[in-house]
């Protein structure tokens, strides 16, 4: 009469079951796909879960991902009307993001791949001295996640800037809003970190012109979504040299297929999509907190507005 | 009468010249070995200068460091009694450092050599992913640099000591000092980062005993001073898997000898002495400052306690 319907993985729903009746052993899930009586499901909680699935459950009214992004439950035909969306927003899940964020500045800032060359070559050698005060990071998207790589690479001294949909404010962080706002972005941009949700307007957003707009030698960090590069445009900017190089966690087809030239390129490194896992015990309070706000007709926690889908 | 001798590499010594000049174009500079009449010298700015030396100027007053470290300064027969002895202390230092270390903590936190052997395979594969919040930093020396060092790592979420000869109180960072306090220091370290002036009670700290007082797997960062680290006793311990693997910076002997096994060694990586790296314009202006103290009798600023050497 009100379940929970889990959809990801099996051994994951597992993890998710688990975890979630620690908290509230009352809980009535269902691990997709059995469901029980379509009738009973009020809530889902989902990854890649297949969209037109959902509008199978006359009664279901909230949707919660078991990620930060969302794009999964935007995919034709998005959520069924009426269903409220929330995401999960984690302090493991922001801290786990501006590691992988760090990680890759500090690696391509501090030569990283030319002390691995010369160390293979046994060279003692001092190459030229990074200056952290004039390296000029730029973070499209500045939610929750690029708001928080944007402070603490602030605090190691970078000049850091933001571009996002709507104006932000970031004590000592330069902001730009708005479509008008992304050239001049790019323009004061030397390494450039995509945190933007995937959303029709961020879609392909990295692309021959936009890298183009980049300082020649700029260096793409991308930790958000596959869909928001194109890569063939991020190869030819590589190989001529527009672009020095680049840290990627995510792709268009997912796992990478073994034939991407993404693993073999010498600028790219590859990581598979674990900037930032969601662990489920961290994350299972704020899921029950919202099953109850919705029993109770509270307000939800942590809502996707569904007009611009994040 | 009342010159100021430069002593380090050539090329550097002109840049230093060039620096100290524009800030103050009245200063009588003497660049090592041509130092004039030996009674004129009343300053030394010096790095890896002969101790010995020094003895030979009988007006000398002041001895400044080129660098945080002053341990080149304190080899025997170390300064002439009665000389002052003060080290650079500079925000762009500091800010380096902490990034040299920071790079060394995530990589290996994040499995940056796992994921880098993957990429190579080919392998989309998710290792198991680490836990920021349960990850025991530890840091050997709580001064300028470590005290930066802490701060930073600790706003990253990981759990963070310092142990120090003397007692120091950080925000959020547990605190251990003096010899007896070492070795629970040492048992409660995941990563041990070791940021301490080499002091005749700091040289060979890095040593059997004390990595065997740390936890199984455990992993070494040196950004300190080669003499700090018993190497055989560092190599004994990672082909034990005693030690997880190690980023040295810095080592007995620099450059480090072509056939040395740091070199090769699949757990160790090796950078030429260049965590931080003294950028003359920066620290120019704490020079001259304590030229002019010295001739007016001021205190000096960042004074070095010859007592203890650092």
């Amino acid at each position: 009469m009100s379940a929970l319907l889990l959809s990801t993985k099996p051994a994951t729903m597992e993890v998710w079951r688990r975890e979630l009746l620690a908290l509230d052993p009352s809980l009535d899930i269902r691990l997709f796909p059995d469901t029980g009586p379509v009738e009973d499901i009020i809530a889902a909680v989902t990854w890649n879960h297949p969209p037109e699935d959902l509008y199978r459950y006359p009664n279901l009214r909230l949707l919660i991902s078991m990620g930060a992004g969302v794009d999964h439950l935007f995919r034709p035909p998005g959520p069924p009307p009426g269903v409220a969306v929330v995401r999960l927003v984690d302090r493991l899940l922001t801290t786990a993001m501006s590691e992988y964020v760090l990680l890759a500045v500090l690696r391509h800032h501090r030569q990283d791949a030319g002390y691995r060359a010369l160390q293979a070559a046994r060279v003692w050698e001092e190459l030229p001295a990074p200056d952290t005060e004039v390296t000029r990071i730029g973070i499209m998207g500045l939610g929750t996640l690029g708001g928080d790589a944007a402070r603490k690479l602030r605090a190691l001294g970078f000049r850091v800037a933001g571009w996002s949909r709507t104006p932000k404010a970031l004590d000592g962080i330069e902001t730009f809003s708005g479509p008008e706002a992304l050239f001049p972005f790019l323009a004061r941009t030397d390494i450039l970190v995509c945190l933007l949700p995937l959303t029709p307007a961020t879609e392909g957003i990295i692309n021959a012109r936009t890298l183009a707009a980049l300082p020649r030698g700029a260096y793409l960090i991308n930790a958000a979504r596959g869909g928001h590069v194109v890569e063939e445009d991020l190869l030819a900017a590589l190989d001529a040299g527009q672009i020095s190089g680049a840290a990627l966690d995510v792709f268009r087809t997912e796992p990478l297929p073994p034939d991407h030239p993404f693993w073999t390129h010498p600028k790219v490194i590859v990581t598979p999509h674990v900037a930032s896992i969601t662990i489920p015990r961290s994350v299972a309070p704020q899921v029950v907190e919202n099953l109850a706000r919705l029993r109770e007709g509270r307000p939800l926690l942590n809502v996707v507005d569904v007009s611009v889908g994040y």
